[in-house]
């Protein structure tokens, strides 16, 4: 070894010790009579001291030479410091060298290598080997490796078996768009490579595997957002012999394990009546009071509506009307009046209320505008609608909010869908306003009884499809409906719910699955509902539907997106500083300059050309 | 839960209680009075005991109705068997069911579902989920979890850190053939998947993470043999602040550690002199002793020259040459007579040395004879080439084999190189023979000092190599040469010996490595001895020569190939089934049919056409 120890181990009882550190020079102070190096490591920086006058002049002149991100080697002495570093774990040490060899000389690195750096986004990507050096990077990484090793552990300990799926699979029109890979072997032929092990998986299940996971690299050649990238990882799961509860609760113990083992936390128990387990919300109601499917529940919030949508022209039980017949048309035309009611906003001004306008105005949510009221602290209302609805009308309002003196009823009107989405985002804006979003905080609750089907008026290939719009997969098409739902595949489809969930943490969408089908019959009419002839669906999902036939275990499972996974543990908001070498927005690797021209000796063995 | 227990679960001390079990039909007997199944899942095989005259008519219908690999769930009470079976686990219990409930008949599998099957590679392929079922193939992949595990928590520990590399890279023209993946979003232009994530690794190292290791898929679109996959794992490492040293006694360690925890075999230590540690031999003695850099050191039997090669013409101390000048033409036109004394196998039969004889003249061995020397019990000695050698010179080659009464010498003769292999060959065939390699003694060493470069008459389309051939890295590109040899690099690039090292167990090379070059200007003139022009060097490898200017650390590593690693501890020979999922010999996967053509539509989007 080039080093006796790291830069970030020594300490006072090592005083004495001659040793060998090996490291990156992070600066060089030079005050004439003393010289100080910050060497440092992946572990921790430890101060090289040299008195000028006691210490040999080629050492001193060695040691004037060195520059930021120099690789040396110091051997010396370990001695006590005369004024220690409380900022260092190594703070109350420094080596008075004997020797410094300059193992590699650097150029000035193109950014401060800095827990703060001087260093854009575009730069950081080009130079990502200096950028893994800088702490915040490194540790976001080292926080990656430790949830994994804690994920396989946990699993292991349960008997889950990782078994290794294969990259090179086959291409099918269901789902996201493929990345392909020319065969040369078989040629005019293409591998895909995966979008998940989802068939490997279920396959796995019934060939008796039973308890499988696999922490995994998966592919989506779609357009690229912040927060997506075209490969990213998954914690996919699969467990057979169980049903939906066992599943929920196989997971949300890893979930725990994982926020006790690597950041010390004891999640809080769930809802009431359900001690010690995370709270349970239909996708009906998460729709309901909160416009989402993936709520975020770290603050109450809920909507309440003050004009509820018919269905069908109906009015149902429990359906209210405060608002209709006082000649405001916005609220007479709206097929939903809807709104929240912000805790202690009462006083906000008119410029932030105009800001929040604004915000919900923004083409991204699409609100025509913002009504509210304020329950001010003396007892009155004043609301933007006081020409309409006189104070009898508003305490209906408050009643109905549940709203107390100095709070904010915020309401948006419009087609039901739209309006939801609209409060949603202003629902997490006042969240965010209100301090209501505590990053240390970790709400964490399940999702159930999504939709089996939603329908998608796009014209595809499908026999179906092509004819204007066809029912797709809400989750994939191999999810189960509920057994009670059965029925209504063939009279209602849009109304079928399906036994598939999601885990989502402080409204971050942290995992999903489904209960899968396990008979061929029921497989092959949610293909033919999916609009696949049965001649495609044979073609391309035979294996699993004839593997069916031959014993198959009713079984279900999920997968968590660990990209994301380990960037809500370490608190930040986008996944790509949780990956050593992601891709920018275009799918370029801008350090390696990738993807990159092939030679045409390549395209010619793969019997492909490319097209003007 | 859809049971209450494993089938491998069960034992005396629960009888008496009321379980559920789940799991598949291995076989039913039915004796009329007594009926029995045989319940089986991943973890064993329960029997259920059904007393037809006193159960109801209903089960006993229903249990008559099972056929093989059903799927069934059975509630009853555990039993003390009458007769019980020490050939399962839970051979001392019966249960006695209340309730049967068919979860999933099923068809009669196309093989039997047995230890010993009578499905052959095609259809055990085809039916790949089947074939799971059955005990070796999922112990076998049961194993392959456990070796992951027990390597990343030995890792761990050692402070290594699994880093994530990217799977979609860039085409390199160095080593063996890339998959390629077209972009969308970048027309015209191709991904590659990595065969290693060599400079990843390089450049993680140059980051500071200073110990690495990733469980990584890797891929090569090569012809297919029968131990290769176009789709394969490595056990890839990487340190930093190392010497080759180092590299060894860390994964010595490893290696250690998973025979000792995944078998529980101690290693015995290696050669005399270097106690607890793997015994090592240049690549030079193992080219010279056993033919092949990959030799089986379970078994002695090494190469005896009678006729020392010259080295340009010149004949070196040392050298012998027992066998010229007596008017045998085979030796005196031979650069090289060599042989392997095979202890007790003088008596071996005419038909014996026939078979070896045409062993060895097999076209992939290709040697043109065999010569060989009995020494006899009785002290006599008798040759195939009695006519040239009387019995005093027969006697020198006794001396020189160090033969004993009982023994029998086989020589080679012929061009250097090719005798060499063929003699190795046949020392692998007479190890078999005398049952010198048995499976279950593990032989670990590790080769070193390889040569860095190898030269191939092959024309490419490297500046250099389409004048007609030219050096090729020996390892690959990266590997530092020997600081002492360094100088021959521009003199005699053949002779120059890299930091280069593979282990070898029993014969089979399970991992290679080097230490690194880390600086620039080297790196540039290794490019140029491949062939690379600079412009090409930088277009290619730009990113690693440029991350070398930022302050570089001496670094190094390996990477174990983990299929193999699997299968040699599983003692098979194969790595078919130690991968869950393999591809046949084509590059197909016959289960899910791929790969397979693409709609229009999809290339069309990647702007790329089918050449006819």
């Amino acid at each position: 070894m080039l080093r006796s120890h790291t830069c970030g181990e020594l300490r006072i009882s090592n005083a004495g010790q001659t040793v060998t550190l090996s490291g990156w020079v992070q600066g060089v102070r030079d005050k004439g009579s003393l010289l100080w190096i910050d060497l440092r490591d992946r572990y921790g920086i430890t101060q090289i001291t040299i008195e000028t006058d006691k210490a040999s002049k080629e050492l001193v002149d060695l040691a004037r030479t060195l520059g930021r991100e120099f690789v040396i080697s110091v051997t010396g002495n370990v001695a006590e410091r005369y004024s220690k570093s409380d900022k260092l774990a190594t703070g109350d040490v420094e080596i008075n060298p004997e020797k410094i060899v300059v193992i590699n000389a650097a150029i000035t690195p193109p950014f401060t290598i800095e827990d703060e750096t001087d260093g854009g986004d575009d730069i950081r990507m080009k130079y990502r080997y200096l950028d893994l050096r800088r702490n915040p990077v490194r540790k976001n990484l080292e926080l990656r490796h430790r949830m994994a090793i804690e994920t396989r552990n946990f699993l292991d300990k349960l008997n889950f078996l990782e078994v290794e799926t294969p990259v090179l699979i086959k291409s099918t029109p269901e789902g996201a768009r493929d990345f392909v890979v020319p065969s040369r072997m078989n040629q005019g032929e293409f591998y895909a490579l995966p979008q998940s092990p989802q068939t490997f998986k279920q396959l796995l299940m019934v060939g008796g595997f039973d308890r499988y996971y696999q922490i995994v690299k998966c592919f989506r050649d779609e357009d690229l957002r912040a927060d997506r990238q075209p490969e990213f990882t998954q914690i996919d799961c699969e467990m057979a012999f169980v049903e939906q509860e066992d599943i929920l609760n196989t997971f949300e113990g890893m979930i725990r394990h994982l926020f006790k083992s690597v950041k010390g936390i004891d999640l809080p128990a769930g809802q009431a009546g359900i001690p010690n387990k995370f709270s349970r919300m239909t996708y009906a109601d998460a729709m309901k009071f909160y416009g989402n499917d993936k709520p975020d529940i770290r603050f109450e919030m809920k909507f309440v509506e003050l004009k509820s949508p018919l269905e069908g022209g109906v009015r149902r039980t429990g359906d209210v009307d405060l608002v209709s017949g006082k000649d405001f048309k916005v609220f007479d035309d709206a097929a939903l009046v809807v709104g929240i009611c912000a805790k202690g906003a009462a006083e906000y001004t008119r410029k932030q209320m105009d800001e929040l306008t604004e915000f919900i105005k923004r083409p991204q949510i699409g609100a025509t505008g913002l009504i509210y009221a304020r329950y001010n602290l003396d007892g009155t209302i004043k609301s933007s609608v006081d020409k309409f609805y006189n104070e009898g009308e508003l305490k209906k309002w408050v009643v109905a909010f549940d709203a107390k003196p100095g709070d904010l009823m915020m309401l948006i009107a419009g087609e039901e869908n739209k309006a939801r989405r609209a409060l949603s985002e202003l629902r997490l804006e006042m969240g965010t306003r209100l301090g209501l979003r505590d990053k240390n905080i970790f709400a964490c609750h399940w999702i159930i009884d999504f939709p089996l089907l939603e329908f998608s008026e796009e014209v595809d290939s499908t026999s179906i499809g092509e004819k204007g719009g066809r029912w797709h997969a809400k989750h994939h098409p191999f999810t189960s409906p509920k057994l009670e739902d059965v029925s209504l595949l063939d009279t209602d489809p849009g109304s079928v719910r399906a036994n598939a969930y999601d885990l989502v943490i402080n409204g971050v969408e942290i995992g999903g699955g489904s209960i899968r089908i396990h008979d061929k019959n029921l497989q092959a009419k949610m293909f033919g509902l999916l609009g696949f002839s049965k001649e495609d669906a044979q073609a391309q999902f035979g294996f699993l539907m004839n593997a069916f036939e031959f014993g198959a275990p009713p079984h279900g499972g999920l997968a968590f997106g660990f990209d994301r996974l380990c960037s809500l543990f370490g608190g930040a908001d986008g996944i790509r500083d949780f990956i050593a070498f992601p891709k920018n927005n275009s799918g370029r690797d801008v350090m390696i300059d990738s993807p990159s021209t092939i030679a045409q000796a390549q395209l010619d063995e793969l019997m492909i050309a490319l097209k003007k």
